[in-house]
């Protein structure tokens, strides 16, 4: 009797469900720790990074119905960590009853680029001009209309670099349309003077929060290099927030959003979306009051969202990247443990050339001395594959 | 073939194994997730802490040497979350040729409060008057000579204030020694200022770091609250942290260990010693440049150490009990999840009465901020149960 009494004070246990299981799972697993709420991942490989950190497998592909009811029969609310399943059984899910967040509505925004544009552009978002097109004669009139070189992207399924292609003139076009197929969304150079990011919350109650925007730096067309406070005006900024905060409202968001903007001389403009969290935001795990992932777990079980400020005066995060030649560079870790005040995270995923496999974040007391130790740390890995 | 030869870039993952399963082995998982380590518990309960978390179950008891045998032999190292392993039985892993760390001889210090005085007196550390006895005669002797009242502790098996006694005069002591039976340890009330805790972590290698001293408050005879920087001078800050690193090296400790101390108008006292990480360690998650757990992880696979500092200007730290009537405190989480700051940590234990079940840290701009925000946290959950 005692036994059972004691029993019941212990609330029943809240499961949340994560369609894909890599490296975002593995960290808002290790959040959803701190509350001690059980996670389970859909994905077919049971030696995913969120699985390897002691999430739950419900073994099964992200647009597969019949896997996505299968997991969403065991949680409270399903979320996800990649863009792979449609829009349209996200809406199913919810049609059936279960809790999806972001819902179908938000997820789309970050399956299809020029959707994202078409919707939010009307909503009254600054961006650069762009057109969606397959028509070669239409592309190269863009280009003589708004200037050289373009930028042509696949409108969904790229990331990291793939499926983004320059072309410095109509022969650049052809070739590229060519090889393509399909629709491509056009865009000019933007000449910008920060690329930034602004994590973005939102839980179903509506409660908003955005992060202090940070400074990304691509390399090869993906993001290398993270750091905060971004260096920029204090306006541009806070502009940079409100602008997260209203598309967070505007899409009916709930759960985390990076919203990636062009800094330019006179304004902000909408560059990309990422309706999750995101590698931006790998850094508000040590720098912040409250992790990016730790939030993300709060808004799709609608609990109160934490604060977002910056605790320490200035944070960095370089990402750990498969070496050319394929070797791994946490053969290196001792040499990464060993720079003081480097943060080392590993997703237990096997190297392949230019693959994230893990990133590292300072902290300290200036940005500059941030970077400073995680690209020393960084580079402590990627030793051997610079030789 | 190209995959065989990208499966083997991925170095063989490391196991370490945890003796218990509790809330210190929970946040040491959490904390390995970020250098991808594999973790093992054992334990007798499929529902602690650590596996609720995602670490791998061992079934088994802490003091049969036949399943620490079955858990050492799938581990790279083995270590513990409490004290409820013999000695003898570590010696016997290490004997067997298991990596154990802490070794049986750090780990006997925090098994036997009269051993560890014995053997640290003899080192030089300074520690208030004490004898270790069951006669009653001897125990008023000791009162007369250095002083009433007395504490009278069991020298093994005690912890958050069970089997320590108080003993204000002859008549208390004889209740008490009659009620207890066995020895005692026996000391007078020390005169303190302040109640500091320093973790110390020490690798294979002999790789020495020390935290920053954190101040410990009390309440029934238990932590109640930890805060940092503590109110002491630099100087006898670091003299903490000297006399921790003494101590790790004399025991040849191997991990994380806390020493407790008594500051007097005149000196550090030794106070108790936990050969593992500790309760007054947690707020290092949130507020140092490595945390307690994963300096933990590196020690015992003899990784390089993390820096220790302090990476903001104040942190507290607020234990999380069950309520007087049992009540699961985490039923009003959404209330501390409200105030802005406050880090929840839930350990996932069924709430009894008085019984750890979680914390609270706070980081902020002083550490009286940090200390009003973690108080508050904890509050909000504890409202219950004062009224």
């Amino acid at each position: 009797m005692a036994s059972g009494s004691l029993r019941r004070s212990r609330p029943p246990r809240t499961t949340l469900g994560i369609i894909g299981g890599g490296q975002l799972a593995q960290m808002t697993h290790q959040a959803a720790i701190s509350l001690d709420i059980d996670v389970v991942v859909l994905c077919p490989d049971a030696d995913s990074p969120a699985i390897r950190a002691g999430a739950r497998h419900c073994p099964g592909a992200p647009d597969q119905l019949d896997d996505l009811l299968r997991l969403a029969a065991q949680c409270d609310v399903v979320t996800l960590d990649h863009e792979q399943t449609p829009a349209a059984m996200l809406h199913e899910l919810g049609a059936r009853g279960h809790r999806v967040a972001p819902g179908a509505r938000a997820a789309q925004l970050g399956q299809d680029k020029a959707h994202a544009r078409a919707v939010l552009g009307a909503a009254g978002i600054a961006m650069a001009p762009w057109a969606c097109t397959q028509d070669l004669g239409a592309v190269v009139a863009f280009g003589e209309r708004h200037g050289w070189p373009l930028y042509l992207k696949r409108p969904s399924g790229g990331y990291d670099g793939r499926g983004v292609w320059r072309a410095d003139d109509p022969a650049d076009v052809e070739s590229i349309v060519k090889e393509t197929g399909g629709d491509l969304l056009v865009e000019p150079a933007i000449a910008f003077l920060h690329e930034l990011s602004v994590v973005v919350v939102r839980s179903w109650r509506g409660e908003t929060v955005a992060y202090p925007p940070v400074e990304t730096i691509q390399r090869d067309g993906r993001c290398h290099e993270v750091f905060a406070p971004a260096g920029i005006p204090r306006r541009r900024s806070t502009q940079a927030q409100h602008l997260a905060v209203a598309i967070a409202d505007a899409v009916g968001l709930v759960g985390a959003m990076a919203v990636e903007l062009f800094v330019t001389e006179d304004d902000l403009l909408l560059n990309e979306l990422a309706v999750r969290p995101h590698n931006s935001g790998h850094l508000t795990i040590e720098a912040c009051a409250t992790s990016q992932f730790e939030n993300h777990v709060r808004a799709v079980l609608d609990l109160p969202l934490g604060a977002t400020e910056l605790i320490v005066p200035g944070a960095a995060m370089v990402n750990v990247v498969g070496g050319i030649d394929g070797t791994d560079p946490f053969s290196r870790l001792h040499h990464a443990l060993a720079v003081s005040g480097a943060r080392i995270h590993r997703y237990g995923k096997a190297a392949r050339p230019g693959r994230k496999v893990g990133h590292v974040t300072a902290t300290g007391p200036s940005v500059e001395a941030a970077r400073a130790t995680a690209t020393r740390a960084a580079g402590a890995m990627a030793a051997v594959c610079a030789a």
